[in-house]
């Protein structure tokens, strides 16, 4: 047996036995620094019995899978703390996840808030007892018998294949049906936080029954801890829905429908300032902009291939004459259909057609989510014709336009997974045209690494008709949100017959690329908001300066200035002296308004006005047309 | 009896008798000069006979009403030669028309081009034989017994009143039912033409059968004719339908839709230059942008009286979840929901919202016509809510911003025609607000006067809501289009719940006037190309400039104007040498380009461009510089 143990020296063991017993007999500081082990692509506990060939590499605390194993032993202690206060609770599942864990429970009331303060304090002692997990193997038999009063427990056994090793995990008195892996005992995991309560139906099924999901968090360091819940705190204070609606950016009302924002005149400056950001880079980058509707014939998606398969992703069909009409889920047919309008020569090609879509798709009502899970999305879409030699110098222009974005948008931090094929697919799971496969791929490659762009593969995770890249972005406090997907289009050219005439006057199928950097309006503002926690930078800000003359006899004084902004082309409000300057100072700083100009008996009579930024800070008093020549400046960047 | 004669003394004659024997009496010129007369409302001719107390106007040959009586004539005369040549036709109806006259019949095969000449010529003969019109008055046994052999006339003469005068009308051997009024001979009127013939449905019902209408037009004068002819073959060279495809701004695909505009880049060019112009005037004017989706639940448009009042116009629903959306057919509700978003106060009006929505209205098949009836309507909407003390000046205002647009497209031609009520219908025909219609009405009237705008009041025809007004333009060939209403509602604000509180503290409900002065980009676009003959002015054309290299050694030096274009802001192409200039001089031409910057030898040595003009006109050879600001200067107007 070989145990690798990172920065140290391996273990060589000739024999069998529990990783436990071996590592205690080596060196029984290892059972403290690492966590588990890594055999192959499975992560497995101390408790697991290793035989002579076995070849294994420690996990140490601090790495990254590490918070998978003791989050789960954590939702076990969770659970153990729930059955010593509420004894009649039934378990259903408890799995760690991204940054936590969680477990659902069957219980006549749902939790209190007080409950899960009592649930706290128990999960604490049951760590201070620092029970012992200790892993049971057992056969179908025996583990029927052992949930024989546990009906979720039973569901669960029951869909277990009848070849898999079946275990239970124990700790103190607690015992649950449970493949691991673990930590040794509840003592080793200090820094935990339970979080929220909210109902979950068992197995996502809206006709199961509602459980009652509680959300805890650990980490294996206070510092750890501290971090994230005060990531937590700033990201609720960035809620895009609590901004949107303090900001007075958009509403939604049940008349109209749920999914369905309505943007209010603040959130349409966002609106307007992004497509007309969108407008002059595809300009710049020779995209030519097209109108389509938002309907069309159902004939159309079948021939897309939309209709049967993205069928329930859509709204259902309007009748007409006899005519089904579908609501557009994406734009790509109604462009191919431009693409196909006239005749096309090789001399055409790159076409790049663009257009800031509406599209409906439909999504449960107990799915949607504010702005991140919506009905009706404003997409920056695009799509790029071309033959397979200007691939590549169009993948990269578009990546680069990703970049270009990221930058303006201060984001640092952002990862683009790129989906390939797997040869044995093509055929079935991949349109069969190995070449295009390779060489796209390989292009694709090659785009990433000439604009230096962070990537990671990801094998076998292709769409149908060709490679795809999933775009991934992580906001100022560290969330991640994904914005946009790139994807290659070998296929639906082909089913839509374009094709252009090329230099040897033969008819060829280009391919097509869609892109959509800035994703939708609604996901990326939404991002934007928790980005910028509603401090959008001034050349986006709905407002970008407020006059605040003192005292109502400043206000003649404030509204000339006012117009010198508008004209100047800044959107300016005046508060007039309604209210004190104190109380209008933070009536602006709660709208996040990047300047406030400040004008009193002293400004007047130098002719000057004070500048206070968003930030606080206070500039020297300025000459009003420096004053305007500052702001405009700042604003066009 | 009193005959007035305008621009003539008055006749008074002490009895009874027809015009004819009166007017032949007094002076046969009068028989002449004048073709009918008026009495009250109505328009007779002068086969009517008038009792002693009788008070009418002689109606000359070249009013605008004279038309609408020859016209008529010239159908029956079109009939007589019809049944000349085919003798089995049957005559359905034969009405005068804006421009021109036709006549529907039922034969067993579909007239051809050649049919219409011989008719042409057939009717020529009657006009020689100038046959006398007769007036046959009959009572309604003898009415049925004339038309026994005719269905059509059946069916007319049944949905007649009982009381109704039934009469006949015969020149020579052609006899119709027909209530007049009549030019006294068929030799009266010698200009007209056959202009097409087209399958019309009897009654304009889809279930009925197909007739043939031919259409006709007919002139006092030849001058008159000859204008209007030409007039029509400028009118199809400018055909929209046509235009639009040799400029590449649209399209329709049969798998989008029928009705369903597809706009081409070029295209999307109008509209976004057409968006661009709204947004500025109205940013300036106060107006603030909002975003609506496109769909709403049933219940709103329950509430706002759509359902069921307009749900013939509208497309059907989709059901989801069990609830029934529809596409809207208009922004108003939306609209009105972000009024209704937040709490309002008298300091927050006017609140004017504005969008360029894309509404859905469902036309039947047969009736879409290119751009000018669609399916898909991309509306200049807005909405202005405001106090009965702020709605002149609102009024005026929407007004302007008409009149700066008529202005910007050298529209000279227009009318504005308003629509108010009559107190007798209050209540019943018009929402119950005596006090509002009148003061609103006073001040729409207050308004148009101060604008100095030209309009014409048409009583009893307003909305159930409220007074409006239809804007109709004229192309510059003189064609007639409605392009626009504005409309005042009282009514809707209360349906919605629509409030703002006064400075006394106390809730109410504002006016609220729906405007879209640039129509849809649909219709507006296509009256724009007829308008324009598709030569848009450089700000609006899709591409403002073209550079024409001579031969290939001069495609370097093109290529570099090109950038120097592009980098301008200039919307320009580069048409490389790969045919003769003369032909690409000739394409530039028939794209409408503004500008041809043409460079040869010659012009490289000086590192000048010759400048091209579409109108034909050379300018001298400028440097690039100069060319490019002389360019970006005329479309910046």
């Amino acid at each position: 047996m070989l145990i690798k143990v990172p920065q140290g020296q391996a273990i060589e063991y000739a024999g069998e036995g529990t990783l436990k017993a071996i590592l205690a007999q080596e060196n029984k500081e290892l059972l403290k620094q690492y966590i588990a082990a890594r055999a192959g692509d499975e992560r497995i506990d101390f408790h697991t019995r290793l035989g002579r060939e076995a070849e294994v590499e420690l996990i140490p605390w601090d790495a990254d899978e590490a918070a998978w194993i003791y989050r789960h032993s954590m939702s076990h202690v969770l659970a153990q703390a729930v059955l010593r206060l509420f004894p009649d609770a039934q378990l259903a599942i408890g799995p760690a996840i991204d940054d936590g864990f969680y477990y659902d429970f069957d219980v006549a009331e749902p939790f209190t808030p007080a409950d899960l303060q009592k649930i706290e304090r128990e999960m604490k002692r049951v760590v201070k007892q620092n029970h012992k997990f200790e892993r049971i193997d057992v056969v179908r038999s025996e583990a029927e018998e052992r949930v024989a009063n546990a009906p979720y427990k039973q569901e669960i056994l029951a869909d277990l294949a009848d070849d898999q090793t079946l275990s239970f995990y124990q700790d103190g008195e607690f015992i649950d049906l449970c493949r691991g892996p673990h930590i040794l005992g509840t003592g080793q995991v200090k820094h935990f936080k339970l979080l929220s309560v909210a109902g979950a139906y068992w197995r996502g099924d809206e006709s199961r029954k509602m459980l009652q999901r509680i959300y805890g968090t650990a980490f294996a360091t206070r510092e750890a801890l501290d971090h994230h819940l005060a990531m937590l705190e700033e990201a609720k204070k960035r809620d895009h829905r609590t901004l949107g609606k303090q900001l007075e950016l958009f509403t939604f009302d049940d008349e109209v429908g749920p999914g369905l924002p309505l943007w209010l005149p603040k959130g349409a400056v966002l609106i307007d300032e992004l497509e007309d950001l969108a407008r002059r880079t595809e300009r710049e980058a020779g995209y030519r902009r097209v109108r389509t509707p938002h309907i069309c014939k159902e004939s159309m998606y079948r021939r897309s291939g939309h209709l049967p398969y993205y069928a329930e992703s859509m709204f259902p069909p309007m009748e007409l004459e006899g005519v089904k009409y579908y609501l557009k889920p994406m734009n790509c047919p109604h462009h191919h259909k431009i693409f196909a309008a006239a005749p096309r020569s090789y001399r055409d090609l790159p076409l790049r057609l663009a257009e800031y879509g509406t599209c409906y798709r439909y999504e449960q009502s107990g799915e949607l989510f504010g702005l991140m899970r919506v009905r009706s999305l404003q997409m920056n879409d695009a799509h790029i014709y071309c033959t397979l030699d200007q691939f590549e110098e169009e993948f990269l222009a578009v990546c680069q336009m990703y970049l270009r974005y990221f930058e303006l948008f201060g984001l640092e931090n952002y990862l683009m997974r790129l989906s390939t094929h797997a040869p044995s697919g093509l055929g079935a799971k991949y349109v069969d045209a190995p070449e295009k496969w390779l060489r796209t791929e390989d292009m694709v490659r090659g785009a990433m690494a000439r604009g230096g762009i962070n990537y990671e593969e990801v094998p076998d995770e292709a769409a149908f008709y060709g490679p795809k890249i999933d775009v991934e972005v992580w906001s100022a406090i560290g969330r991640q949100f994904t914005i946009a997907t790139n994807q290659v289009d070998f296929a639906v050219p082909v089913r839509f017959g374009l094709t252009y005439t090329n230099a040897a006057g033969q008819e060829e199928t280009p391919i097509c690329i869609h892109r959509a950097p800035l994703g939708t309006h609604e996901r990326f503002i939404g991002f934007l908001i928790e980005h910028y926690a509603g401090a959008f930078p001034a050349w986006l800000a709905p407002v970008q300066a407020v006059v605040l003359p003192i005292a109502e006899r400043h206000v003649e004084y404030g509204s000339q200035l006012h117009q010198q902004l508008l004209a100047a082309g800044i959107r300016a409000e005046l508060d007039a002296a309604s209210e004190t300057l104190n109380k209008r100072i933070r009536q602006a700083q709660t709208q996040k308004v990047p300047y406030m100009l400040i004008a009193g008996d002293r400004e007047i009579a130098a002719g000057e006005v004070a500048v206070r930024q968003r930030s606080g800070e206070q500039l020297a008093p300025l000459p009003l047309a420096e004053a305007v020549v500052l702001i405009g400046t700042a604003i066009r960047g």
